[in-house]
């Protein structure tokens, strides 16, 4: 099989160009006879990786100085914690917007630090929408307001961020959009996001802070779980996971060729909007998600049955379309269309789709 | 330059064939038409890497079923409160050896958790030596008894180790010197190791924990903290850092082709004897380290006057033997060696030290 189209939900299917790279110079990173996963990070090889991955993000995402770009470990999954433990003022509340799984999982982490009110939740809906805040519900007071900008396992996603109350901090979880589109990063105190979607490969976490708010942290926090920590060492405290953030170099090289978030923001929006209109053309296939919120990195849905599903899943695969199963709380069918994934891609699976539905519709 | 050799002291050197075969099947892992880097962490293909990883520690190290082999992320600098966080008794106090700058942050992180009893220390000179524990000195009550087993910065290595009080669990950061050698890991409570020495790229922490000392954390301890979250997930309760680890199941294969911990255990204690040997020849070289705790993963020595240490740097370069800058807080001349150095490196560097001399002494 020459032409696989990978559609994983992450680690997901990274650029070409950049894995043919990085594959180019494994061995030999720009002729200094090792590769760049064992140089020293203190050596100047990675310092200027490093640098210029700091540098691109700060380019692509218009990011100020009064924000460090941080390179970290352990997912956002360790950010559901650190942001709580760093930022929740003491004896203080956080609002949380739930909707999903992954905000589930960040309410749950944040109550071990403080009080924690969900100002808005779709559960009760299946999280299959995108539920309103009233901004009459948020807590002038609060130490942030905390959201999941987009949701993997349901397909659905912010098109438009809440406004958060003066002086509260917008906290984001952008694990799975990071870089799908332009982002004001001045209306956010924190964003977070692990790398294995639009980024890179797992193992390197992004954290975009504002400098001030990492003034909160208590004496008591451990060392390597304090923001201030992280910033003062320029990610360098201690041995960060230097092939991961190589990688997420080239991932941002490539970004900038294709012209930026809004050159990306654009063929995200086509590949999304031809996939969503061959699923609502004919009843055969079904999205559960609103149209309104619909993602435009995931895109689940249904065949008529769990059967058809299966033989769908069967056939795609003999086409070289992959790793298409819905996630294991869900089912169904999730076509992950991240920034990496071609045009081509898409095209080739609609193709099956339509072929697919004429077959067993 | 066709033969460099990388004396960093990490990320460090890996094997040249895991280098190479890495390389091959970067784009197009075992046939799948994408790399191993791009798979779901739950797909079969990545699944399958992570338990022959897994089994080859368990394997290579003789581990049994009384303990969990975890893949975490953070480095041994996440270990140092992690160790604490999890087994520190309530109102309890742990014992530590102080035997460099490792073990000094390990001993800052865990007072935040507890009572902290330093039991020896080589501190006040300037950590030349493993300094030997008073039996007496040990609080059968402990929590716990710590130690860092090799010590990069300062060039010294336990060569035995001590024995803990009956219930007391030792544990050890085994960051430099993992699977350098045999080690009987039924002695050890926790074996935690950063992987960029001995076991791979960076961004992969080895833990080897007896899982009845999971029991011990509060249900305060945030999710990912915990040890017991892990284990009961084999670690994939979150993304793990999917291509750290297939490069630890490829140096854990080379490994047990070169006929496991002995084997090497042999080849590096040769490999450091004759470094060691050329050093003593003559004063114009000379060790800090006390030749009983004398490291065989990190050669620390000085030439005559730091202006020497300077031109030995600068024309070891200029022969491909690079990385060579001993720790900036200690200065001089450091050749990590681990188990991916070739011989024929410190071969190479052998005759550099004694044409150098020649020239200079």
């Amino acid at each position: 099989m020459t032409n696989v189209y990978n559609f994983s939900a992450g680690p997901a299917v990274l650029p070409a160009p950049v894995m043919a790279k990085a594959q180019e110079e494994f061995c030999n990173f720009h002729g200094i006879g090792y590769g760049i996963m064992e140089a020293s990070h203190r050596g100047p090889d990675f310092m200027q990786v490093a640098a210029e991955a700091e540098a691109n993000i700060r380019e692509l995402m218009g990011i100020s100085d009064d924000y460090a770009v941080l390179f970290l470990q352990g997912g956002a999954s360790t950010q559901f914690s650190m942001v709580p433990m760093n930022i929740m003022k003491d004896g203080g509340s956080a609002d949380y917007a739930d909707t999903g799984s992954w905000s589930s999982k960040a309410i749950k982490e944040a109550k071990l630090f403080g009080d924690v009110k969900v100002v808005t939740s779709s559960k009760a809906d299946n999280y299959t929408h995108i539920p309103t805040i009233d901004p009459t519900s948020l807590n002038s007071e609060a130490s942030y307001l905390h959201l999941t900008s987009n949701n993997t396992i349901f397909g659905t996603q912010y098109h438009a961020f809440p406004e958060s109350p003066v002086n509260v901090p917008l906290v984001a979880d952008m694990s799975s959009d990071i870089m799908c589109r332009p982002v004001d990063v001045s209306k956010f105190g924190i964003i977070y996001a692990g790398a294995q979607k639009n980024l890179g490969p797992s193992g390197v976490t992004l954290v975009i802070i504002r400098k001030d708010l990492a003034d909160r942290a208590a004496s008591t926090v451990p060392t390597m779980l304090k923001y201030s920590t992280h910033i003062d060492k320029e990610s360098m405290f201690n041995t960060p996971p230097t092939f991961s953030i190589y990688m997420v170099k080239l991932v941002t090289d490539w970004l900038k060729d294709l012209g930026g978030l809004g050159a990306i923001a654009k063929m995200n929006a086509t590949k999304a909007e031809k996939l969503y209109a061959e699923i609502d053309a004919d009843p055969f296939y079904s999205c559960p998600a609103a149209v309104k919120d619909r993602s435009i990195m995931n895109v689940c849905f249904n065949c008529l049955t769990e059967d058809l599903e299966k033989t769908f899943l069967a056939e795609a695969k003999t086409k070289g379309l992959v790793t298409l199963k819905g996630h294991r709380s869900v089912g169904g069918i999730r076509a992950s269309i991240y920034n990496a994934m071609p045009a081509e891609g898409v095209d080739t699976l609609i193709a099956f789709m339509k072929e697919f539905r004429a077959k067993h519709g």
